[in-house]
């Protein structure tokens, strides 16, 4: 499968790369790159030399649907919907990692993001990309929204409670810590190693971009009406979401039993490890890989549920979930070509 | 003032070296520590070649009881209520950064520290060291029982909410971020660099033993009997505290008048800051520092009450706090030898 | 003394604040910056909240010269020699933590920082910042040009090798390591915490404008011409220098008598620690403090010798030395305001 | 090819298992730890939980040769020695990744690392494992000797020049930093994330273990003896090795001309990325990978040459190599299960 990626330049392209280099089923056929274009890869990236010596061309030149069969887009929110239309209409498969495509209510991407939305006949024909929610979906889409970093995160871990009724998803809150990647490279003050290092920082309260997302797929696995609260944070490092999660229990259970609804639950996923009840995962425990980590405990003393899942924010978050769809689309394995191990410490 | 500090080989101790050592009344004439007598103290911390060439002593000696005026016990809890009763029947002013002697109830100590609790006349006498609570008592206490790291934070971050019963102090969560110094400079795995760093790891879900110290003092603020829930983490950084807090409003309220109760509130504090309305503190804030910087933000969607609130960990959290309270014992102005302005960046 | 500062807004004007705003015997009495006039120096720094509430003001308006006695430069290089004369002329004691007035052959400077250099006029009259050095002539000087980081660390841990002839001056090698906050507080790709984090990078080889001034240094204590190896690195750190040095002995001498040398040059110096021999300094052990710790080896199988000297860029490399020299010209005891512990962990 | 791990419990260990997990022509048969025996690996490092679901076990055991062809020792130098021979003996591969077979003279290393040598005999028929050295010999090896991650990086730097005698060998001077890792696993103040964050330290000045071990390969590389200066420093991340090294040209060269001379050196191999001139690596560009990044500069007045290489010092200074060598033994493409492209950021 001939594969592009618009926004080759920024962390999500690199790690797409890292990827598709390496894949057995798949070649990079073109790298665009608005800012960078006619350069190579390699410079902005030395990580790659030897590895990836490809050009990076820019957006706008003929034959440029001709090359590819699937193309990610690593590229703002606001961008991509301007942007993506033209492939799509080329019957070339889209992979969004921007959070044009993810809302299915066009208000609520006009209110959160403060932009103008994408036309709704995309939205309407996106499917949203979280393997473990719509994988059958996913394997015919012509248009594919990955998910948001803290969104497949806190997903994948209120997932087994919220489809159970074990919860009361209206009053679950979001404590979400993050590893500065997330943030792009694109220089700003608040992402300089000197504010950043020895510090953790709160950010945008009550009003990230991610609580709609996440909303939305809390109320499909509910089937009601939910109103999180979800707070993100800045930790010194550099990969990593952790997402604590606290949730009110509809009934007395025991951790016992919670544990074996989530083994039962998750019991086919490839890339989902629910812990040993007891064992709590840390970041770095999925670095570098695709997996989800989701360990589990419950207050007795206040008959709450805490869930604590984490993911590597760069590939789980972003473009490792982006080749997992990629692979369905294809109808390959899901791990191919991204079964790394992680790499601790 | 003469002071001496058991326990002087830890970070605790260090950091009591630091501000005893330039305090215009107080003269450090004695430091104690088991595992490191007979050495210099410069040597265990070279940070101090120059500063402070003392020798650390053994705690077993006779005539040292003469020596000192006040006692800094920067030992372990169960071992501090062991060594601190002879020298506070001595008549020694006693400052305890242990848990021994916070908790009322000792049956709440036997059960969350595991360990035999302190004699119920010493746990009766001791004043709970949080001079934004308790000042006065602290002025002519015999036995202070400095408050732990995280119950700084998270009571001074509450202490306006909670008084003035604009929030369900029963619904209170508290989402805790800490540096890794708080775990102390003995020697394990999980204090490994390589093992903390690019690492976020929630620990001690909901058996923290710093849970009933919180909700100790929540009690006494609202009247009420409380169960938080409380879920620290380890951060990859050296100091810093940061309390997330969440909290049911029992009314509706804007931001802006919550955000006048706190200023109003700790508008005589010299440590608090208040952060004006929409800024939200980061730990790097308070660097060194004794201040606490408290945050805050409503929710209106769910009608709770986000407070933030960061202090460094050794130092408002420890060190810091204990010279403020031998301050208030000395009648001298709160700040004296504490006044650092954060080192930032 | 009524004292002000123009460049308010980088780390190195943010750390004068810090010191300024607690000395004894100097006011702050204006804040300038280019990019944030008419903002609070405190939104820019909310550490500074409730400690340094100033406006921040533009350079350009009338009677500025009237309300200050001496005034800070933490402009870049290029800018200083722009705008620091006409403040020189009005009789203002002027302090420059950049390096336009630090190289006393103009050639050199066009040279190495690829400008045109200041007026030959206030090039001569410029007096070279380093106490430990130059103690008398600050004391009477108009024009301080503050060293370098790199400079100041170098340079103190060279100078009693060299002006005791004990070593080759025309073979020193240093290989230095930084923090990264000297690259300030402008966002570029390279600061980038993502990027700095988790990695060494060395940079500028045989190219750093700091160079010569070492050079120029080196050969005012030999008296000889010297051309030095000089590599700098950016280690994954905020704060600290690291200079490892390495000599040819020029005879046969143990660490013992070279280790008496170091002592016995600096025994009047408050602020440089020669650490006991056998004792290597860590840039941890000097944090935030206006130390310049030394310590040294010999290596007999190669008869070299090595120095390591550390000192926080920002205090002793910046912002704390910018103080010691203000210390100097007001006649005041050196350490006034810049006594602090460092601190640790 | 069936593999067992001795020493399974450490970092080296645990790489071993990230590579020989997926590697398509080795299985793990047997992981063997003294301190964890009877645990699973798993439990000792949860990233592995699902991937390598292991018991770990003692060494004395009967039957226990019969179970593998390929050994990897990751215990310390000092043990490897007492427990390796009996392996050797029956016929199995040994790779040792210690220190205890890398001197060819047994008197350096009982000089340096202060224990009893091996046998001659073992010394003697051991093969040090460097295959852009030592590739043939490797492919018949029975005892291979992984080199040091020092020495990997300074050896792999230096050759080309040494071998081509165009710089003087005895005036190498190597300044190495170190991410922590090196360290182990096992708990000792020096390795504390609070002690090793925010900081520098230069450690063995002058009696480093590995500097015997680049002497000898400098020694055969050059025909004469050396005695380079070597001072290695941690420095506050998890992984990477940058050797900085410095050495008189023995005539004038240009930049051009020796990186013309590295670049056909290395053009076979598949590890060794030469940096195109100007371009200096950092260690994040190698981060989780097996290759060693070489760049270079002259300095003309001084007639130096610079020479920058960056290793994962887990991966192609233990671990990796390892592999790679196993690689060699087997006959097999050298990438195999190695090819891994680095993580950045």
């Amino acid at each position: 499968m001939k594969a592009g990626i618009v926004g080759a330049n920024g962390y999500g392209g690199a790690e797409l790369i890292r990827f598709l280099n390496q894949h057995p089923y798949a070649d990079i056929e073109l790298l665009i790159s608005h800012s960078t274009s006619g350069k190579k890869i390699s410079e902005q990236y030395p990580h790659l030399r030897g590895l990836a010596e490809w050009d990076i061309e820019d957006l706008h030149q003929e034959g440029i649907t001709d090359r590819v069969e699937v193309l990610f887009f690593a590229t703002p929110a606001g961008v991509t919907k301007e942007v993506l239309p033209s492939f799509l209409e080329k019957g070339i498969k889209c992979i969004d990692l921007s959070g044009d495509f993810r809302l299915k209510d066009s208000e609520s991407y006009r209110k959160w993001y403060g932009k103008t939305p994408a036309k709704e006949e995309h939205l309407k024909s996106a499917v949203y990309g979280l393997p473990e929610l719509n994988r059958d979906s996913i394997k015919t889409a012509e248009l594919i929204a990955n998910p948001g970093c803290y969104p497949t995160a806190a997903i994948l871990g209120m997932k087994p409670a919220i489809q159970a009724s074990i919860v009361e998803a209206k009053t679950i809150i979001i404590d979400a810590k993050s590893g500065i990647s997330g943030a792009g490279r694109s220089p700003s003050m608040g992402n300089l190693f000197s504010e950043v290092n020895e510090n953790i920082q709160a950010y945008k309260l009550c009003r990230h971009q991610h609580i709609p997302e996440i909303e939305q797929a809390f109320h499909e696995l509910s089937g009601k009406d939910v109103a999180i609260m979800f707070t993100p944070h800045l930790i010194p490092m550099t990969r990593g979401i952790m997402c604590t999660m606290y949730a009110d229990l509809t009934r007395e259970m025991t951790a016992a039993e919670i544990h074996e609804l989530y083994k039962e639950t998750y019991k086919d996923e490839l890339f989902i490890r629910v812990r040993p009840l007891g064992e709590i995962p840390a970041t770095k425990e999925v670095y570098g890989s695709n997996y989800c980590d989701i360990g589990l405990s419950v207050d007795q003393r206040t008959n709450k549920l805490i869930i604590i899942s984490v993911i590597d924010n760069l590939v789980k978050g972003a473009a490792g979930q982006a080749i997992q769809n990629m692979n369905l689309l294809g109808g390959w394995n899901e791990q191919t070509g991204i079964h790394h191990t992680p790499v601790y410490p």
